[in-house]
């Protein structure tokens, strides 16, 4: 059996896209089918389409829903690598980037003026993404030429607009009511906030933490001396967002946590500089979910970010990151709120895989219990 | 512009295979055209087909020859990752192994008997490898089953014989003329062999080393403080065999040099036991160059391995390494010495990879060129 694929690059993040169609006709549980195809569990994934990498083993799975408001319904899995295994509990913001490009190169939508609008929906996480493609002459590029930082080669430009991201995990943006919150940990309180779109972030601010913009090379090594602080209070943070009953129940990767503080005077092509921690640690970038948060945080008056940013209705905001500096866009239309990022995509191949061996065996098996 | 190409594994490497013609349409100079498929120069390859990894970021290239005693000719390609180069200068033995695969899935041999027989050429090297392609019922099996140590799932059994791999860098099986040699290092005399087969190699004996079976698993530290002693062994080896005018001319990486010695004797699944240095260092494996030359080795009277392995017109010979045992075998056809390994080969994915930007541009250039 063989199963059709094509394989994109997403901003910095390498997905196979299936149709649900294609998948559905093989019968099979997508949780042993797909590590399979990717050649899971192995840490190389030699046997399979996975790049052996976090970024590089994951999947799309992309439909055409009957709601005719929704252009196109995508499911993100990321595949296990030593472990053959699918988590399917949040959505990736590079992979999210070749959804709208599948729907013009497979004529789902059809490209209108210099830039086609295609309106996706997350299953993971139920967000809408207006995506944007650029289609300067009423179709693609013949030569895709956008760039992006972290890509070392150019692909057709891609915005991503997440709509009213606000409140997904815990139904509000601010979650305990107030843009800021005191917290008390290492025997002192410490002013954050506790913002909840694209995921849950509690923001904290740098000078708290002795940072200032000077030595933003620094803030790493500092910050790795905090760790316990700032882990305790990102775990009373998710007790106060109502995501855990105590610290101690608080999950390892939600909320996240980010330290945010004033730009130097001296870089001009930045509003905040931020470090953000994922899974305790000093995260090199930022999640795509991580800067709609921050962004969200900066329009919202009395944040400690809309402190540090100064509340105007600003268009775009530049965070520097240890990585270099993303810049986000905002914008109000028709009472929702549209907060994005840019990226670029590419197909790099279109593709039968060839479903091995043991799915074979396991279809068999399938087909028995369907036939009982 | 489209290239379609066979994404196979072969043995423990991935590998992407293209044929002749469908390069040769897209009149691209080849230096150029394969790092941008596989996305070099970038260390994660995110834009292309590579896999970021030495073994993940290979390409053959297959043709069906003019010549009626060979059924397929093909050249193999190392696709820089951080460089946008290729590297011509030798064969890979993992990805030889899809050759015979692939001209029976695309009917260029049709199977015939238990076992379908494939002349194959390497462009590279001038090497003969005869592939044996288990068929089992005059057909390739419907479920791939064959296990090969190193990967974890099962493929397609690929027996791969190096027809009279002898002298094919220096003319010789043994360049000096001798069977062993000795060799003045650290101001005691070392006795080798030096043997052409496969590659290049020198055999010093595991008991001059001070190492014995009983510690096996002890001999990489014991090695690794001789290395400056192994390494001008190695330098000297390369004159003696007419690879360098001095030994500080000789190249880093032939000759390759491995340490031999008797296997314990609780250990009755083993031949001899063996250490490669690879580039200066302890290798966890052995290439399957280098098994060739230690199999011809172990069939030449007056070698270092023969002593250790016992001369017998042996039909196997098995090595330990640190990753486990590796079986090779060998046998005389007709005068021709076949000296082989077992490998499992599989198609992952069949696919038409999109040509990107630059290519554009470039295939633009080269047409003018050929039309000026």
């Amino acid at each position: 059996m063989k199963i059709e694929a094509e394989w994109m690059r997403g901003g910095t993040s390498k997905c196979w896209v299936f149709e649900t169609e294609n998948l559905n006709e093989t019968r099979m549980d997508l949780d042993q089918l797909l590590p399979r195809l990717f050649g899971s569990p192995d840490s190389r994934q030699i046997d399979g389409v996975g790049g052996a990498t976090s970024t590089t083993s994951k999947a799309m799975i992309v439909r055409r829903p009957s709601d005719p408001s929704v252009d196109v319904e995508f499911t993100f899995a990321q595949v296990g690598i030593e472990e053959a295994t699918v988590d399917w509990g949040s959505n990736c913001g590079n992979c999210s980037a070749v959804v709208g490009l599948y729907a013009i190169e497979k004529g789902w939508v059809t490209p209108q003026g210099d830039v086609t609008r295609i309106v996706t929906r997350n299953t993971n996480t139920g967000q809408v993404i207006i995506q944007q493609v650029a289609t300067p002459t009423g179709a693609l590029p013949i030569v895709p030429d956008a760039q992006m930082p972290g890509v070392a080669f150019p692909g057709f430009k891609v915005g991503l607009g997440f709509q009213d991201p606000a409140g997904k995990t815990t139904g509000e943006l601010l979650p305990t009511g107030a843009a800021s919150d005191t917290v008390v940990a290492d025997g002192k309180p410490w002013t954050v906030s506790m913002v909840d779109a694209g995921a849950p972030v509690v923001i904290v601010r740098a000078e708290d933490l002795g940072l200032n913009a000077v030595r933003y090379d620094a803030w790493k090594d500092v910050v790795e001396q905090h760790l316990d602080t700032l882990d305790s209070i990102r775990r009373q943070a998710a007790v106060r967002m109502g995501m855990a009953t105590t610290p101690g129940q608080a999950a390892r990767a939600v909320p996240k946590l980010a330290i945010a503080g004033p730009p130097s005077e001296s870089d001009p092509h930045t509003d905040v500089n931020v470090m953000m921690l994922s899974m305790g640690k000093p995260h090199p970038a930022l999640a795509i979910t991580g800067s709609i948060a921050l962004t969200l945080a900066a329009r919202t008056p009395g944040t400690v970010l809309s402190v540090i940013t100064g509340y105007t209705a600003r268009p775009t905001l530049k965070l520097r990151t240890p990585a270099g500096v993303i810049e986000t866009w905002s914008e109000e239309q028709q009472g929702s709120v549209l907060v994005g990022v840019d990226r670029t995509a590419r197909t790099i191949a279109t593709s039968i895989i060839h479903l091995p061996e043991t799915l074979g065996n396991v279809v068999e098996a399938s087909l028995e219990t369907a036939t009982r």
